[in-house]
């Protein structure tokens, strides 16, 4: 159950409108990368993640919900920029001030003028936030993962944050109203938080390579295809250890040669059936305790989500 | 700022999984007329509400935060439909199960094999919900209405509970778990409940119609235009008088005829002068008004959200 | 069957060109709000309607059909708004005035310098309308509501209807064309006049309300959940007798402590199995109605949508 | 304007309910090559054919007039093939025959059965038609396409008939009802005949090609690369006569070894002087052509889109 | 299996940063009738002609390869066209010069001044390219056609060319430096040379009228409906013969007459029996000869793509 | 530039054909972490690392390559799953086999009729992949991610691996062909080399974190918010020391409190002025390093993406 109180997690404050600035940070109401991304990808995975490890969907709601925090103070100041549109546009019967600006017979600066640069809050919302990113395109759930695995889901949260933060970063440059730059600053750090409390949860699951439960195929795990020819690099992601697995990397200088003499990748697997038992057996092991963990967490009978005492009413 | 208790608002509760239903049920997680579509509906309109209609902007954060935690409801009810599903899908090593059922030899009502009706809980999502409705179409902002006037905004807030409540209704009838009904029941009515409270709101502004600020053109009020030929019916909707403007309906029998003789409609508004003027005396006292309560409310000066003290650290 | 006479229903004209508000303009032609988000909606709802409703079947038609009409006036007018540009593309080997635009040496108000704001007009459809919003995001069917029961269905068109009046009304402060704004006085008119027809419509089908077939769980009916703290307001929507059921609002001021204490909702029934009978018939008998309407008007046998006289060519 | 009358262009019929090909249906309702889809496609070029090419205008009109009624045709026949959906849903208190389908323990074949196959049927538009493909995807106004310019227009009609006509060649394989097929054939036939029309309009200008005005830079016109390297085929497309340039072929056999000799293919301009002015020369003069024809079509001053005579009202 | 060598196709080159066409030119990268599209459309079109029609494979995979080294030329040139802006934000600490442009005071050919027009290049991408068209529509598959038969997919593929070299004729016009038109000339007239060679494989293909198999029904093949009233036209398409069916046009002047006296077009057939009975025969005949030409190519048994020897390592 | 050879990089196999499987597996052609979204995401990404990171450039191009051989392989065996499907659709003119399937009078495991249920093998593709994913919906480039920073890019390529792999190791479990199961294994190691890849060149980066260039503001970078109350939990992701961050969390029990009392997290600085200093400092520096390595390796003059010699034809 969620609950609200009006007061904002942060201060937010703006030294003035600022249209053109309340566009860009559209991108972080609306935006693949922004806060309501964000609410819903953690709300989402937390479901999955409620019974069998009770301690991370404590997590994921926790930063579900100041994400939902984060959101609104992202549209409070959206709002807070826009001032003076609405107003203007409720005096439908006196034009004057709009076209004396679409026609450039009034002050460059005015509010409306740079408000008439994003469509959407001139005839669609009226100077206020809606859900779109910065060119109008509208939030869509396909910017959310959620994929019942918690080494593949806190993956996908660390990658989402880091684009977040990148995105604040950006967006700090465009501004130059103290307020604002501060909410930015504050709304940016907490994404790098965020970033931290995913890594520390990812690393208290053991094993958490490869993602998933599966472990690689032996027989195709190392090779590292040149497949783009010209000016060819090489350094730690195709020679050497590799960082994680216990092999080196095995560098395929030709690749449309080596899959044709190996008609097509068939006849590589020589010497390798010990690792493949052994990947074998991994699996199985670990099949079954995450499968366990899942089952064991889940009541027999009639489930209900919260604790509630039914026995007096049933 | 939000919060959360993990207690839901109803104790939803699940005989025994039941897949199937469940992907039907994802039309109130992620579906057009869904929670999360009324949520965020309520949500983005409550921004300009804040400082010229404060009661207003109250309601709308109360009604958008319990249907956040309807979505939260509607969620967890699909998880518990879908249990056994992820816990099977991490038993990787060992596709017996799932691999007899899809052969058709393991028992029909078998719970995986009503999963597999909805590719998105086998592979994707691996048994949770996702943010899509019932056909896995992902959710989108342009399921949601902010215009920034609340005659207009409380209108679509009043078809959006009508069509929610439809969908619970429909829903209702395609499963007998006395408990899932019981949650249903529940969610349609306060669907019910929220209509009533967006149509007192409306009420309690004064005029309210037309819908804005200006009025209708007098000369093309009142006109019916019988377009479709063949069966023509007569009803309120196009003979007598007009339910809300004080005037009758104009049967326009033959559109066709009609627009070719007034030359495009041009020539239809003799007599209609003084109530042009009336019209124009209307619209400017109403822009006057409504223009003013927007932006009497917006201070000068910096703008702050929230009414921290700020003296201290300034 | 449809069919079409070149003469516009409002004699449409356009002073000079201004590609500028064409782009507004759009939104009122494949926008969310536009004309031919409202002539689906209609025409959809229509099909369910034909057999137990002629009447409101013929009503939709008629408004569906004025609706596809103001499609082609909204169109025909941003074509002329962009007199040109189609032109001046096709002068494809000499590209010295486009060029001339673009780099700032050609006066400031040219048609094709405006033009160029909206990317789609120069590469896209060459000073043509095209069917998306003024952002350029495509329609999409998602903007229509169709959902089988003439108490939402004419609700949703109420809340369309709104809208478009409203989206007009913001269009026409941004044009000082006196032709321009006379076409959009009309359009705006319309969409008022739909809206009473949709009411009247509305009011002649006995019950209607609750929407749909189904009557509000009495249990869950009155409450109104204060889940915004700070400042809540108190008013028609959450005191004193409900607008339209007959009970009175009970405020539930602190939520949490209510939903914990009454362990989920659940034990709030009290007294009310007399009313839980009442509404348990109410459904039954609507239930019979509604469906003997609908099911009484379809013939058996093979099905026919027109009448047309089958004997001779059997 | 546009008109509608209440009999079909065809008279549609059903033998009885088929909600499965109900399903399948939908592609030509609300899918990429249905008929919403070429109904606005000419609708959407046409107006900017309206003034230089009223021939062409009154063709693309009188084409998508045609459409929209093969729409309601299509439309027509899903909520035929649903009969019964509508009415058993509003029986909304008694789900006793819904819940005997949904637990197998009523007959295979009923409607209600087959309906719930598609969700949307069940949940959201209560067995009528609504405008999304078979797979539940919305409408979108980007399968349309209107590019200002006839010689494109057309062949893009001309595929959009050839990919319709398939559609309903495929659907006419998972029916046996002969009404349904009697009224499939129809439309299938008269997307064949839209192909001839628009292939004997497309004929009717000269030149057409290559489609727009420019000619193609005879320094690239004639290469084949052969970038798919094993088994590679000779054929017209890349041997002998180009079908419609008077030059030969030039078979790349090597392309990367020949990009890189002619470092970027900058080389081989060779002896084609002479063929660049030609090539200028016809650019310059097609140019002023075609952009002459639609200049010299655009009258000076206020425009007007019908004849009204407006003397008597300025 | 693809390779990549790090020359482009074409040597690529930009005179100085323009950002503001590279907004323009994204048209071409993430479009709807850009290079990614096309690459995507004739690789999709040729997995199911790879057994039958071995020759058509080879072509579509060569062009459809080509297609993707153009994306990549339009990549390169929109990414030398943002030269700066990736750098400048870069510099996050020191916001000064961003802040100067956007204050109006620097320069007005400023770069990033230009850049800002696009919000993707400044908060998204940082100054390269991104999927989408010019207004930031995300690149979406429903741009391509793929429909499993020849005779369609290259009429498809004709009118994709033709759209797409149209564009380029557009984006042309928008920019003068010279090494970018230089570029645009090779990509425009490689669309053209690709028309010519699906029209020289669709003459290859016998026969190829209707797109299909199926023949039209001859009862429907020839009738003009004239259903746009008011200046209508005459022309090869509604009069004397058809351009490909061995008929004459029925101009229908008044449609709606003309169907009601059919009663739906129900009694039209009369004389007709013969030509149904060839119609029957004919698509019997290439029914089997279509469907024959594509079972046979599949072998029996286990299905292999490519050519490779599975003898020694089974 | 690209090329293609017409053998695979792997030997896809399949036994016999299965389109129910085919249908999952679109999840991995046209699905959002499908073998196209990381193809066009690694290749979108390469543009900008280009000319500063050459070395980057190599492996993003390299692995993008890569990732279109897998789509091709992917594709191939959808195809080969649905063999029979094309052949018997083209057998237009005699339905009786699929006519009998639908009427449940032919085998159960007939391949077309599981075919039909996907309709878009059905009517759409004919028997062919289509850039969709399992339910049908189009591919879109929003499920790319390129940001113009490797520390970031690199970290969403990590998660879309790992998402990838996930996903592969779902679909290995409904099918149980060996031939399937062995290509599905390739891939989903691939994806895990991939994963190592990426994360050996991000450690390559120093510093890497926070992503980006700004460090994270002191003030604000430990806290807990503890936002979701009841049955909370402790755990390295909000006690002890920060995984990264050279810092111990602050665990905020209770955030409501904590944000009134601190006025919106305005007065917590105390004692972190030298903090602030320092990052200031970091921030700059890393922003002129970043900003140089960028910037340097740009050229000036005419921007040329190949190394062409261009002396000779200029």
């Amino acid at each position: 159950m969620f609950h609200h109180v009006k007061e904002l997690q942060f201060n937010a404050r703006v030294s003035k409108p600022d249209p053109r600035f309340a566009t860009l940070l559209l991108e972080q109401f609306g935006g693949e990368n922004g806060e309501l991304a964000a609410a819903m990808q953690y709300f989402t995975q937390a479901f999955a993640a409620k019974q069998p490890y009770p301690d991370k969907y404590d997590m994921l709601m926790d930063i579900a919900t100041e994400e939902f925090s984060h959101l609104e103070i992202v549209g409070a100041t959206i709002q807070m920029l826009l001032k003076g549109v609405n107003g203007e546009l409720k005096d439908a019967a006196d034009q004057s001030e709009i076209m004396a600006v679409m026609n450039g017979k009034a002050a460059k600066e005015n509010v409306i003028h740079q408000a008439l640069s994003n469509p959407q809050f001139g005839v669609l919302s009226a100077g206020g936030p809606r859900l779109t990113n910065s060119q109008g395109i509208p939030w869509c759930s396909s910017y959310t993962h959620s994929n019942g695995d918690l080494t593949v889901d806190l993956r996908s949260n660390i990658a989402s944050e880091s684009r977040a933060k990148l995105v604040y970063e950006y967006l700090m440059q465009f501004t130059d109203d103290p307020y604002v730059k501060e909410t930015l600053s504050f709304l940016m750090t907490r994404e790098v938080a965020h970033f931290e409390m995913f890594e520390a949860a990812l690393a208290s699951i053991k094993p958490n390579y490869p993602p998933g439960v599966l472990q690689a195929d032996p027989r195709f795990t190392n090779q590292y295809f040149n497949l783009s020819q010209g000016e060819s690099a090489r350094g730690p992601w195709n020679e050497g250890e590799m960082p994680i697995s216990p092999k080196s990397w095995d560098y395929i200088a030709d690749p449309i040669g080596h899959v044709k003499e190996t008609e097509g990748l068939q006849n590589q697997e020589d010497g390798i059936a010990k690792e493949m038992k052994l990947t074998e057996k991994l699996n199985k092991e670990l099949s079954k305790t995450r499968s366990a963990e899942i089952t064991s967490s889940e009541p027999n009978g009639v489930a209900q989500w919260s604790n509630y005492n039914t026995d007096k009413n049933e």
